[in-house]
């Protein structure tokens, strides 16, 4: 297996990551190769592109308020390199399949919930648009070129490995940092908006049933949890787990009030229907765990 | 008025538009500029949109089947470009109106007749995806930053000073010119699918109204005629109106079949209720003008 990571400030991955332990054992049968997608002439990309089966395409900028401030940075990571790539497996490697993981945010303020697959796209920021732009060519080049593509748009996604440091990649990694450091979790306004939160374990498992199930080519499924969680109980939940921290509640600062879209959570019955995916882990196992790996390694992390 | 031309082959204006007649004397009120508008620092394009109060945004790669053999090319021109140009104008010139032209291509294979702006957009091409990310732009700036800004999705344009010589702008320009050719027009099929044609008349009404109407800020306007045709119709009344050609029905080719997207009309309803718009030109008539414009001009644009 072949990871091409971009190591793009603030986007690379945690070489840790790869760190052998009871879970974990995959270190000698990964490549990682730093390098860009966008880089398509680079032979390091040509080759790992043209001999992969599977392509998990989770390249790209994630964070939203950075879409905002680096609209052009934004769509070359999202966009300009997504199509790069993409048309190289066109031309070269047709035989590969590919899911693309996208975002909820995409949807914007929800006109109703839980929001499916029909529901119309209307994204609150740059973000949403560029990642919007590419999920669109991976189903084109599906129709048209029979480039077997699928996108998995995931909600907010947690557990072990991810990127704590920064407060960019959503509210789950921030709370869960602030209660390891035994700091205050600020929550906007009440915190009666809904979430539904994913675990990673989840994600992985949907991610292999897309990628090798024949009925998900050309799709597109949303992918959320069953459990629907406000704010408030999500970040006390965290705080309980973690016996540490506590939470604040202050008003909702300016600057993020325009990009807030209320209450979401996704309905994900066309995922369990055709690809026989189902959400195992509740928010109180998923978190539980996660506190347990981030207290064993919290200086590879925090 | 200033116009911004990059002058990329086979996209430039064509110089002789500008040439005075009866019906035109503007050539003396407008300087033009050759120069892209992805190149925000060129101090040409920067003086240009920081003394703009009404922009026109008509800059693109309008070919679709282009847009398949070229998606970087289609990407670059359609958004990367743009959002270039619209963040020099959120930075330094947000006093500025914007009327961006788009396409009612990125609707694709309409689900319901006639198409109207609720309609979920399902680009066929590349083209469709680059074309509609930029849309978004200039709605998600206008509500974010105020940038006052406006979407027109035209469909089918003809009138006086197209670009004839090429066969990448749609069926209109290309039936036009083999019938002042005396050529055989091509129909794929029976010709029976449905279009609306607007004449730039029509065209310039709307993009004039939608600039100055300040109900129009943030919108999106499906804009086409009342007046639905069927292909073949289309093609006879060429012919008739030319007084030249003939019209020829051959089997869809395959390489086109994939984008082709059946009937399609729009609901121009909105534009009317808002900003007080009518089509006022029967295909009739318009391409009675049509001919006779290019019949005195013919070297110029055939």
């Amino acid at each position: 297996m072949t990871v091409l990571d971009s190591r793009v400030p603030r986007h690379g991955a945690n070489p840790r990551n790869l760190v052998p332990d009871d879970a974990n054992d995959v270190e000698e049968r990964i490549a990682v190769l730093e390098a860009d997608v966008a880089d398509v002439d680079d032979p390091a990309v040509r080759s790992a592109a043209l001999s992969a089966d599977l392509v998990f395409n989770l390249a790209g900028q994630v964070s939203h308020v950075d879409s905002m401030t680096a609209p052009l940075f934004d769509l070359h990571a999202n966009t300009v390199s997504q199509f790069a790539f993409l048309d190289l497996l066109r031309r070269e490697n047709t035989g590969a399949r590919l899911v693309f993981t996208s975002t909820r945010q995409l949807f914007g303020h929800p006109r109703y919930l839980p929001v499916d697959e029909e529901h119309p796209v209307s994204p609150v920021d740059v973000n949403g648009i560029t990642k919007y732009a590419t999920e669109q060519l991976h189903l084109l080049y599906d129709e048209i070129y029979g480039l077997r593509s699928c996108v998995v748009r995931l909600t907010n996604v947690y557990g072990a490995r991810q990127r704590l440091r920064d407060d960019f990649q959503g509210f789950l990694p921030i709370f869960i940092r602030r209660a390891l450091d035994d700091e205050a979790i600020t929550v906007f306004g009440d915190g009666t908006q809904q979430r539904d939160c994913l675990h990673v374990d989840d994600v992985v498992e949907c991610l292999l049933l897309a990628a090798l199930d024949p009925d998900a080519q050309g799709q597109l499924f949303n992918v959320g949890n069953d459990e629907h969680l406000e704010l408030r109980v999500i970040a006390d939940a965290i705080v309980r787990a973690a016996g540490s921290g506590r939470v604040e509640h202050i008003p909702w600062p300016s600057d993020r009030d325009a990009i807030d879209i209320g209450s979401y959570f996704g309905d994900s019955s066309k995922a369990k229907r055709m690809i026989g995916w189902e959400p195992r882990t509740t928010f109180a196992e998923g978190i539980e765990r996660t506190i347990a790996f981030y207290r064993q390694r919290r200086s590879w992390y925090v």
